[in-house]
């Protein structure tokens, strides 16, 4: 069942509901806010995110509605009165969202995206936009980052038992995916979203029959085409691969023996791997791979890679879709611009003492500069909504915290990452299928340069200011400082 | 929308689905199964967990089914015969179902739920499960750790942005709550479960008005019972906490005031809290609260009230809803036995080349010994089915471990910790309300030693074998060893 089928209108932080209220009562009802939602920092260190979480915040927008039992459950809280519950009755989304389609290669400070509609409702989304958004980008961040340490290897998901919930494990399924695994054990995301499922056995298969021959044995004669024998359940080269080998010659075809694959879950992965490959291949099952499994993550898959652990396939489970080792993706959602009824746009910051919190005010367009020589991307450029820039010219970059360090950009072709999703609350995006998001993500991250994608200590890809709105956040923040 | 109108079937690892097939076309098809629900430690290096996760569970149990479109979605796989998906079509859990009620306290290594079912509905309802009881037992676990942390105070659950999607942030609350926090910003885990939902503001609600004064002034007017108002937007002492006292004093009645709050999120919360404090008390505001917020978990809150900061409600985001020092509870689902159509139980074991992954074989029961004198609990026993404990003798435990560490019990009571929830694939459990059972997990942990609940280097709770239990995994141990 899908997010719009699920009536989670009131799955937001109660506190958009009493600054509707307030709002509601207030002389500034009717303008329209502009919210822009970004992260300050990618999990891991990491150089590049995955923006993915875009089609569950489609669903939700399009099936907000406040159900009769809605309404009942906010009276029974005694602090909404009749008139503004009576408006929610009809509330739906009216404005307008831009967003990056889902799997495109983000960065830190520049919006993936924004919001822009009657104040209550731009506020009310919030929570539900940012759940999504966090959760999906979050594993198929992390999703990107195992496959490229697995350096060309199969990376399959496996980690429904361990997700945080239904959701955690179905969309996380579905992220992971776009971010670079070839298949899940979620048989469900494959039924939604044609993620494709796959699994043979568990330990207890080979627990229920009475030798560990007859249990593979058994599964080799059911399916013959590409069976994955699990191998550590008694002793993984004492009794597993031996029994494997067994199984495989004695039920499969020569044709078939080509595509069986053992899989070890337990002990040390490299030796028991090593030692394994010989004994297959001295069977002759040389076509036979092998795929280790049992909290892999970039890191153990890149030093069992390094120790030269003959592994063909990783399964990845708890380290993937819980992000183990980072958990949290901190996307915000920030105020930053209102417009009033004339259509007239006022930048807002939002200031800290923190210099990273200051937000980029007023309404924003994000473009990526590729060169036309290499087909990489070179920088990505935040400007005022209004700018026009001139591909056939070149174009001066600068680092807006050190604005002495510039970049002329020539040669190059410019592409707007936020598209249009909801236009006066109509759904104007045709959202591509899994499969194509996924194809457009790896695409993308073959346009980035090495350096941005290595998993530690990556090379900073340029985020950049126009010179315009440059000023305008400056001036804003001097006007700021000059107000206290 | 609960988990039972959700259909979620197909929410399983697609090996539940091989296995169920092959186990169809085999001769051990009747075969009735055990299988353990258990976990080999607790997150964070705690004593103690909470179990929650059984409500969606029983949701899930209850609404099995395989829908039309599940069929088709399986046969498009090729790999199922018609035989078997006529036989899904009437799919049904038949089994038994024991599980400890949630907001039990439970150790590491003793089963906290147990199904005995035909083989192929034992083994296809492990994923939903694991998933329910890893993740909500995981929060459950998280909240009363940074509750205890808390050390009296208020804590209040905030993390819906940072969860990892719809389930995480709905079911998490619920956890949480159970676990110990008081309220939560997730306004539908209030509407499903009577989760105490509240909230006041964001950033961009001060942002949204002139100045700071008019926001706070008019939230107070509207809502003059508790206002929290959020005073770092600008600057906090210089600015957010002047413009409270003024709000405050200027729209709120005398016995208003007394139940008013401020709210910090971000900076040093220490200082900041003891220089607001100063000026609310040198306002007359003495009754008024302090609430921080920003990242915190029990570490951060340990050191904030070590430092003297006069907080008095910490309202707590990703930390919690995440887990995210270590966000995997790693419950696992292991065969322990099975029975045949005369009912002879053969108990079945996982032998493992790492001790502490070895199972404990057969079907069992879960004893807490309570003593009368101290009402504390001081061990918890397992026993194969069919012992009898005779509360009114001694009983003497082992450490299953080191046999020689024995400790009598005497003048104690005893309770049995598994309670029956499915028989016969019929639901004969009655689930007590969610504030039931954050009350009986607050009694529950009450009755625990302090040196259990300590969360850095606790003592390690007994979880003790019976005698004759631990002969028959001892010898069933060696009969495997000698079998290779």
């Amino acid at each position: 069942m899908n997010i719009s089928e699920r009536k989670l209108t009131l799955l937001c932080d109660f506190y958009e509901l009493t600054m509707a209220r307030g709002y509601f009562n207030s002389s500034i009802k009717n303008k329209i806010a502009y919210f822009d939602v970004f992260f300050r920092r990618v999990p891991d260190g990491g150089g590049y995110a995955i923006a993915v979480g875009l089609e569950s915040v489609i669903e939700y927008i399009k099936s907000l509605k406040f159900e009769d039992d809605d309404i009942e459950y906010l009276r029974s809280k005694g602090i909404f009165d009749e008139e503004f519950l009576t408006y929610l009755k009809d509330f739906r989304f009216t404005g307008d969202i831009w967003a990056v389609p889902e799997g495109t290669v983000v960065f830190p400070n520049e919006p993936i995206m924004i919001v822009r509609a009657p104040l209550i409702e731009a506020q009310f989304v919030e929570t539900f936009i940012l759940l999504s958004i966090n959760h999906q980008s979050l594993i198929a961040t992390k999703a990107s980052r195992i496959v490229r340490s697995a350096n060309g290897r199969v990376v399959s998901e496996f980690g429904a038992r361990r997700a945080h919930g239904a959701d955690a494990s179905i969309y996380g399924a579905r992220a992971a995916y776009i971010g670079g695994v070839s298949s899940t054990s979620c048989t469900l995301a494959d039924k939604m979203f044609g993620v494709p499922a796959g699994g043979t056995m568990a330990h207890s298969w080979i627990q229920m029959f009475d030798t560990e021959y007859e249990a593979f044995s058994t599964y080799c004669k059911l399916y013959p085409k590409s069976p994955t024998l699990l191998v550590d359940t008694y002793d993984v080269l004492k009794s597993g691969v031996q029994n494997a080998i067994k199984a495989f010659k004695e039920n499969l075809t020569e044709e078939e023996q080509k595509s069986c694959a053992i899989r070890i879950d337990s002990g040390d992965l490299t030796y028991l791997s090593k030692k394994a490959r010989k004994m297959l291949d001295q069977a002759g099952l040389t076509c036979c791979k092998i795929v280790a499994s049992n909290a892999l993550d970039e890191y153990l898959i890149r030093d069992l890679l390094l120790q030269g652990a003959p592994l063909d396939v990783f399964g990845v489970g708890e380290r993937l879709i819980t992000s183990k080792s980072e958990p949290v993706f901190g996307g915000v959602y920030k105020l930053s611009a209102i417009e009033d009824e004339n259509g007239n746009i006022t930048p807002k910051i939002k200031v800290s003492e923190n210099a990273v919190k200051i937000t980029t005010p007023d309404f924003k367009r994000l473009y990526r500069f590729y060169s036309k020589e290499s087909g990489k991307a070179e920088a990505d450029l935040l400007t005022i909504y209004d700018e026009v820039i001139d591909e056939n010219e070149p174009y001066e970059l600068f680092d807006p915290n050190h604005v002495w360090k510039t970049k002329t950009m020539q040669n190059y072709t410019l592409k707007e990452l936020l598209v249009p999703i909801f236009k006066n609350g109509e759904l104007v995006y045709e959202s591509p299928s899994v499969k194509e998001i996924k194809e457009n993500c790896q695409k993308e991250l073959l346009s980035m340069w090495d350096e941005v994608l290595r998993f530690e200590n990556p090379h900073n890809y340029y985020v950049d200011l126009s010179e315009k709105l440059w000023q305008e956040k400056n001036s804003l923040l001097k006007s700021v400082k000059s107000k206290k």
